[in-house]
């Protein structure tokens, strides 16, 4: 058998979230299905993680094993003719026996988009949160930077996780502001892009942590709130559960 | 009468092009439905210019007369709650009497969006164009400046076109080649802007020029050909039309 890697990108508008499930149409479906029909084998695929309805991703990562003996350059190329239009396979390769797309991850970035003009970007509905009204970058640099570092993040968790250790390191939060050179140009070009490194994230972390920076940003909460909010370990403390549909699976790593 | 002006934005994926005419819907038909529920009045639309088929829009400038007493502001929120998502109106603001959306014009820019991964972007496949493989962007750049200045741009224009004078300046061709910060790191991400500033384009000249630059960037033309083709003023001589859904009406800029 061979241990197939592949690095995927998706809209996520259209899917009800990564893992297949009974009720609506999944990512993780759609490549057993693609895969099916090339190999005619139902394999498992694992994901990095899942991903949530109307979340996306650029560097998800799933493997599956396969008796197939198609290149992994021709598996690429075969999978995209088959795959929904907005579902991509950016690379495909043999991994090693062991490699498993989850248990193997060593640190996951997610980014998570603001647009902050009065009036959303038509050309950006699905991808990214319409938020109006002035934002104070430096106070939100503030709070991330106290987000930073190995901490119990149960307050930027769902309730519902039934995950047993809430402790998290997060390695870089990160925020940018700035368009393309030439972009700031033409009407709605400018957005916040909040980028977020770590060992894993629980569910809805990130979501939550963006909803609480942001609720920094308009100053119905204060940067030096963060450490006793992640203190209180109280999910209630933090700030709202930012949409999934700004939230975008950035980039996994593996040793 | 007061003489409105707008500023739009539009994904023109689901239209026949900014001007209205049987068989399909357009930007300009759907600005006039949404002033007609607000003000009572079936209003007269200008654009700066048409815009074909499934190209978009970010600074698109549209003016019209209006008996309404309506604030410019409240008017702007009125349009935005009554038009449809892919369809914003950046800002509103009374011109003067003489002011036409067209033929005020000085200036306009568009901007014409490359994708040359290997595979598209999921995220942005109505709004870029996917041309895999490498481009040579310093030949490409090259090729710019030779169509910077005032030409007969015959070549460059659709044979259809019947405009008298095929004599335009084009102020700046600029090639920009830059993710935001940060995006270089996930996969897809690399982009290709194209910006042309000029004080009026032909019939698809945007579209002509960008094709006959890829085609420099792929080696399948000289960057030294490009003062042949102008000079030759026969469209067969230029490269093909770039689709229209890679470009977008970036910015129209008024005395």
């Amino acid at each position: 058998m061979h241990n197939i890697r592949l690095t995927i990108g998706y809209d996520g508008t259209a899917y009800h979230g990564f893992q297949t499930q009974p009720g609506g149409p999944t990512i993780q479906a759609a490549l057993v299905k693609a895969i099916e029909e090339i190999t005619g084998e139902r394999a498992v695929v694992y994901g990095s993680g899942r991903t949530d309805a109307g979340v996306h991703a650029r560097g998800q990562v799933v493997n599956f094993a396969t008796a197939s003996k198609l290149p992994p350059d021709r598996l690429c190329r075969a999978l995209n003719a088959r795959l929904p239009h907005d579902i991509v396979v950016w690379e495909a390769a043999e991994a090693p026996p062991d490699f498993h797309a989850r248990k193997s991850a060593v640190r996951k970035t997610y980014c998570y988009t603001v647009n902050g003009n009065r009036y959303p970007d038509p050309a950006a509905q699905h991808t990214e949160l319409h938020h109006p009204g002035p934002l104070d970058v430096a106070a939100m640099r503030k709070a991330l930077q106290y987000l930073v570092g190995e901490h119990d993040f149960t307050s930027f968790c769902s309730a519902k996780a039934q995950t047993e250790s809430k402790v998290r390191h997060l390695y870089e939060a990160r925020l940018e502001h700035a368009p393309v050179p030439g972009m700031e140009t033409a009407p709605g070009c400018g957005r916040l892009f909040f980028f977020y490194t770590g060992n894993g994230f629980l569910y809805n972390m990130v979501r939550i942590m963006t909803g609480t920076v942001l609720a920094v940003g308009e100053g119905r909460l204060d940067a030096d709130d963060i450490p006793g909010i992640l203190a209180g370990k109280d999910r209630t403390l933090a700030g709202p559960t930012a949409a999934a549909h700004g939230l975008t699976l950035w980039r996994v790593e593996y040793e």
